[in-house]
């Protein structure tokens, strides 16, 4: 029997009448003949709420409590989804993180996904029961619970997705649905760019690149996830009837799309450790202080004057605090040099696999921007992708003029066949990534 | 190391500021050169409002899911009071019922403790840990959660005590402290009467009957544990630094004191099969059907005319709608008789180990009800307590009443000594019984 994964977030359950409407919605995919798992987030603004009861006794509450105390979130939801299906008259069964083998490593609060034992979960859908299973948490193999962070939920779908698939010997099809408020994946946030499109298809890498660079549809390790294991991901709204977004692998048309969407990051800080020793060693040094510390880094630029090296990073306004104490060890490690923040940084981006394959797209967006008179403080590449750094409050009209210059509006494609954009030997990666 | 158990209720722990407090008192203790065990149960009114939110989604909730929904309520406790201990200085870990092996069968909602496994409490109380137990909830041995019914922390927190004195293999010392929103056991209701006394010491059995009878200070499972394994319970005010009152094994100052205290059970009602042949096994086959239903039942009174018998109990009003369904099926199975539901009684109690060994009990209590034009429905003993079953709107009139008939606002052991009282050879407990 094909299996469908239906994750809905917090939002879509936030109180019982959205409970049961996302219950209706397992129903009917149970009734059309599929075996179905529901994953659902803490309700509404839980996690909140249970975060910030912690902080109202200490600023630096204890992980592994934090964990023990956000699991709660997911375990309320489960139960209530468990008990809505019930009476609407399909049995159905809820699982905790622990109750159905989801093993990760042991860094609380942030934890990864090691391995899941799917055979509790393939048990009740061969009984005909409907799985109701907790995103977000985890256990340790020492039975530890563990939380994922944010977005968390996302992941635990597409990662029993994943296990059933591939675990699965032969069980047939699996989809993964992400059920949210938004109805699918845009070329920009319609919130900020009115004539956002719709995309049908997005690949796994371009959705990365995305997420990484702001576009909060879906968290990127769910996607990696996704790709790793080749599950379809289908984005689509917990309101709405209509067909979202499929994130799925690269296919040949996808490659005529040079630019298949732009996003903005917003509220990143930037740490500087300035005027220190360019030793070999000293960068490696540093980033095992953040590393340990458990915080992701945006973008890294070193620039170097003589024997001495300036070294940058951006960071999510919220991990300021956290970096600062760590870069702050790292300096005192290196005995000199100095430390300077700053905030009030945004970052827009454009992503599209056609990038490999086609040349020119740098040099249109910087001139579009430029054109705008906004200043681009710095900039970053991948094959797929490129980024600009942008004084904070010129990021939303940044964003609008990238999606104009490449047409984002018009259907897919279409900036490609432009005089502007200049096609380039399907193996000269190396000379693309140059632009 | 001697153990002290600290159990905290749900008023105890109501807001993060009285989690603190909590926390400072179980420092003390484990200052003061204690291994310590908190055992929580949920914030304030968090189960009720948990219970309130699937009820919105149907009146019959799955008893499965409502374990794991209810069970969330004591895992944000644990959470916040080990975020709490830690943050004042002290390891301290938090443990749900499924981690600390809190074994029990699997009758949901109302689950019964089979065992504990207390090598990985002990472990943590060796690392110099604080253990942060959840009270009320377990875990059956397929890993389904459970929960204890109400007032199921006070007996985790017992259990935990008697686990750890048994299976201790010489571990000294353990107490069990209960900390409430009273500051011990009055000899009434001091609600009611108002000159009730507080009581410096108890017998379980007397602690038992007047659980059972009505008196709310602890639930009866958790005196039963601590009378099976001798755990002396001291139940004392989470507020106050005074003594309460030591539940413990009975002694023979205490079987002087013919009356310890008394009880008031409101809310009664009264299911009656009535005309139903009194065929042997008859009344099997009843509390069979009631028992399946996992209703308590308060008293059985079965009178005869003729072939045909009259049987009736008394139940808690909550249990009704369930009993009655239960009482149907049973006279379905008979054929023949009619079901009658009375609601609107209540039930004043005596208790005394003394009774034992001391007659006219039972004359003075009646007489008592009887000059204050009280009506007694029905009449129950055991061998230490009388209960009268009495129309609801007398209940607390006839507690006060009983209250002063036995002198209980004054020092122990008076009434026993007064003309009224006539002592009996020790070994007559037949003929006490018959009072």
């Amino acid at each position: 029997m094909p299996v469908i994964v239906q994750k809905f977030g917090g939002t879509s359950v936030a109180d019982t009448t959205r409970i049961l409407r996302c219950a209706r919605r397992a129903l009917e995919a149970k009734q059309s003949g599929n075996d179905v798992i529901v994953v659902v987030s803490a309700m509404g603004h839980t996690t909140d709420e249970l975060i910030d009861l912690a902080k109202q006794i200490t600023d630096a509450p204890n992980p592994r409590e934090m964990d023990m105390l956000m699991a709660t979130g997911e375990q309320v939801s489960i139960a209530l989804m468990a008990i809505a299906l019930n009476s609407l008259g399909n049995n159905a069964v809820s699982m905790t993180g622990p109750q159905m083998g989801m093993l990760t490593n042991e860094i609380h609060t942030k934890a990864r996904i090691q391995s899941i034992n799917v055979d509790r979960i393939r048990k009740e859908l061969s009984a005909g029961r409907i799985v109701v299973a907790a995103g977000f948490q985890g256990v340790t193999d020492d039975g530890q619970i563990t939380t994922l962070g944010r977005g968390g939920s996302d992941t635990t779908a597409v990662a029993i997705a994943a296990a059933l698939l591939t675990l699965g010997g032969g069980a047939g099809s699996v989809t993964c649905e992400i059920y949210t408020d938004v109805d699918g994946v845009y070329t920009a946030d319609p919130r900020i760019v009115p004539n956002a499109r719709k995309l049908a298809r997005i690949s796994y890498e371009e959705m990365l690149e995305l997420a990484n660079q702001g576009a909060a549809v879906m968290h990127n390790r769910a996607v990696l996830f996704g790709q790793k294991y080749d599950v379809p991901i289908h984005v689509r709204s917990s309101t709405k009837a209509d067909l979202g977004t499929i994130v799925c692998k690269e296919t040949s048309e996808m490659e005529d799309i040079v630019v298949a969407g732009c996003a903005l990051k917003r509220d990143l800080g930037r740490i500087s450790l300035r005027r220190i020793p360019n030793n070999p060693g000293v960068q490696g040094m540093v980033f095992d202080c953040i590393a340990k510390a458990n915080i992701i880094v945006d973008d890294i630029i070193q620039t170097q004057h003589g024997d001495l090296a300036s070294l940058s990073f951006t960071v999510d306004h919220n991990d300021l605090a956290d970096v600062k104490i760590a870069a702050g060890k790292a300096l005192d490690e290196i005995g000199t040099g100095e430390l300077a923040v700053e905030i009030g940084l945004a970052k827009v981006s454009v992503a599209g696999v056609g990038m490999r394959t086609h040349s020119g797209v740098a040099a249109a967006m910087f001139r579009a921007l430029g054109d705008a008179g906004i200043n681009i403080a710095n900039i970053t590449t991948s094959d797929i992708k490129i980024s600009c750094i942008v004084p904070k409050q010129d990021g939303e009209r940044a964003l609008k003029v990238v999606h104009d210059a490449f047409q984002l509006d018009k259907p897919q494609g279409n900036w490609a066949n432009s005089p502007k954009a200049v096609e380039t030997k399907p193996d000269t990666r190396k000379a693309v990534r140059s632009t």
